[in-house]
């Protein structure tokens, strides 16, 4: 089987659900370079090599990226600041560096804070795929399969960076999108980060009611599914909320507004504003699934 | 096979997905009694027919509810107190009277208005289980295996009476609780009618992005979950938004401070402040999702 991609030694920083994820992927396609794991939790790392997701690791970035044709950044986007600091001196300079982060304009800032300009191989992703789960033990070759990958390269990326990382998420079952970061960071705030606000603010609310016991006893089917993602991990979507504070910050405000209107309709009993607000709801959800299930025919 | 209750001729009025579904159960628990259906649309009356889901059908709900032991109302809770005028004379006086809405004060409240006071016999219910689709076409035997429903009987109503109505939902799968419709309708107002309101709103902002179409197709998989709700009956939830009018506000303006805080805290870069509130929040939906999963050894 021909290789996939053209790197030889991968250096994960993070292995976690994406990047675990991504690297099972990956022998799933056939790569049978080496993949070097990074982390600050050893008994992880040991865990990430007895699932056979990684073949080895190291306790020190600098260390994992020496000799590594690709760097994989999995943790934290509040924390790729310090991964950049700790790995500049040691990562190749033909190294292509990308990461799987949930913002991309502050991977964008940091790489500029660290190497004074954004590396020409840096190229910066996110899949948009994921599960409530954290961690490498729930990392699963399958997760990309049909799913969307944005790519945020800069101006100064080098093009043949990004046909490689493009080439790593294809191999992996992934589409592959380019846009600009801060087009990214604008919609996904809209669909992924504000939705994640909600599920924690209402799962939030109802627990400090007093009859909580009750009220998640009688909680429907529905309930189950809204507040999924409101078991996902605090930490991370911390390091989100503060890296794309701007966007979602106006984003609550816009949903604010909105509830506030709805609120308003239903105290002064205004049904026709009320159900055209659920009619209009209802017509997009319902075209957004015909969406999901019919890419092809409506993809840009 | 024994009947599993009393009644030996059910009307239903209002032959939908829940409705539809529990003269299914019914069914499937051995009932060979005569259930005869009601409705507006003539067209979904024969499907019911066609469906195996009732044996014949009025278009009059005093025609439907002659010599019925059982009425059970499907119908969207504003249309209660039309469907009770309507049939006032020519219920028997011995027949249970029970219904499936999402709110319950409200029927308490028309039932007063058409009987002058609360039938002795109605015993107002909601099961607590649907789907996102709506109409007789969705209905299946299942919907409510392992499930449960609320009984809200009132002071008068007769011990006899709510009984029966106990082994209606218990034959067909699902478990019963009884409470007062007050209680009722402040618990799911936070439990279902706000996660509607919220995902209703969500979708509806989103739609109204000049980028809509792109808004939607980076949605992640988390997105769908969580909107799968924007996709219920307008006209259905238009209805509960108003006959629940005091405690959905409540519930509103309690999370839309919870989300002004949040955003104020994201704003300010309280990363404490915010990582608090997630974690709380996972911590109650991953004890929610046990409570689910074990419900035997955590129910009250």
């Amino acid at each position: 089987m021909s290789q996939p991609i053209a790197a030889r030694r991968i250096a994960i920083i993070g292995v976690g659900l994406i990047a675990g994820s991504l690297a099972l992927a990956l022998r799933r396609a056939g790569y049978n370079g080496e993949i070097v794991g990074c982390g600050r939790r050893e008994d992880a790392l040991r865990s990430a090599v007895a699932l056979g997701v990684i073949d080895r690791y190291e306790l020190h970035p600098a260390a994992a990226v020496v000799d590594a044709d690709l760097v994989v950044l999995g943790v934290p986007v509040l924390a790729t600041r310090d991964v950049l600091s700790a790995i500049r001196d040691a990562v190749s300079t033909d190294a292509i560096i990308t990461d799987v982060g949930s913002t991309k304009a502050s991977v964008i800032a940091d790489a500029k804070a660290v190497f004074g300009d954004p590396p020409p191989r840096l190229v910066p992703g996110h899949p948009i795929a994921g599960t409530e789960s954290s961690g490498v033990e729930a990392a699963f070759a399958e997760l990309f399969d049909g799913r969307l990958t944005l790519l945020t390269p800069t101006q100064t990326t080098q093009p043949s960076a990004v046909r490689e990382v493009e080439r790593l998420w294809q191999c992996c079952g992934a589409r592959t999108v380019c846009t600009t970061a801060e087009h990214h960071d604008d919609v996904l705030a809209a669909t992924s980060h504000l939705p994640h606000m909600l599920a924690f603010a209402l799962v939030d609310l109802l627990a400090a009611r007093d009859d909580h016991a009750e009220v998640f006893r009688y909680a429907a089917g529905g309930f189950r599914d809204f507040t999924r993602i409101a078991s996902s991990s605090p930490e991370m979507w911390r390091d989100i909320a503060s890296a794309n504070a701007p966007a979602v910050t106006a984003n609550l405000d816009a949903l604010i507004a909105r509830l506030t209107g709805l609120r308003d309709a239903i105290a002064a009993d205004d049904r026709d504003a009320v159900v055209d607000t659920f009619r209009r709801a209802k017509a997009a959800r319902d075209a957004y699934v015909d969406l999901v299930a019919h890419p092809a025919e409506t993809a840009a």
